[in-house]
């Protein structure tokens, strides 16, 4: 069961890679392609709604130029 | 598809659970327990077997009191 803890933890890294993504001037449909994901995951990522697995974050970082750890920053 | 830097990934994530989880005093089944995790799931995260999500490894890292980055660090 996902605890509010866990979903601020999602919208924090949903938040992070929109903000990464925009740095490097992609659109979401370009994040997608470089990461082999679909556009409406990147979208729902962005969102915090997805829980997605260290692997696909590893994908969106490496898309992004950026450290895994990043998104993942106690703000 | 999981590439070979996927792995490398997933085994040093592992590593630094087992590394904390030792420097915790804590046995996997203590771990398993904290974290609302099954301990053979637990053993198939430090053998670097699963892809864990990030809620996952959320909840493995407030059980080992660490932040969720100390297990991505770039070595």
């Amino acid at each position: 069961m996902q605890s509010l803890d866990d979903s601020r933890l999602l919208v924090r890294i949903g938040a992070a890679v929109r903000a990464r993504r925009k740095e490097c001037g992609l659109s979401q449909h370009q994040l997608a392609l470089l990461s082999g994901l679909d556009r409406t995951f990147v979208g729902g990522v962005e969102r915090g709604e997805r829980n997605l697995s260290v692997i696909t974050l590893h994908q969106i970082s490496k898309a992004l130029d950026a450290s895994i750890t990043l998104f993942l920053q106690d703000k």
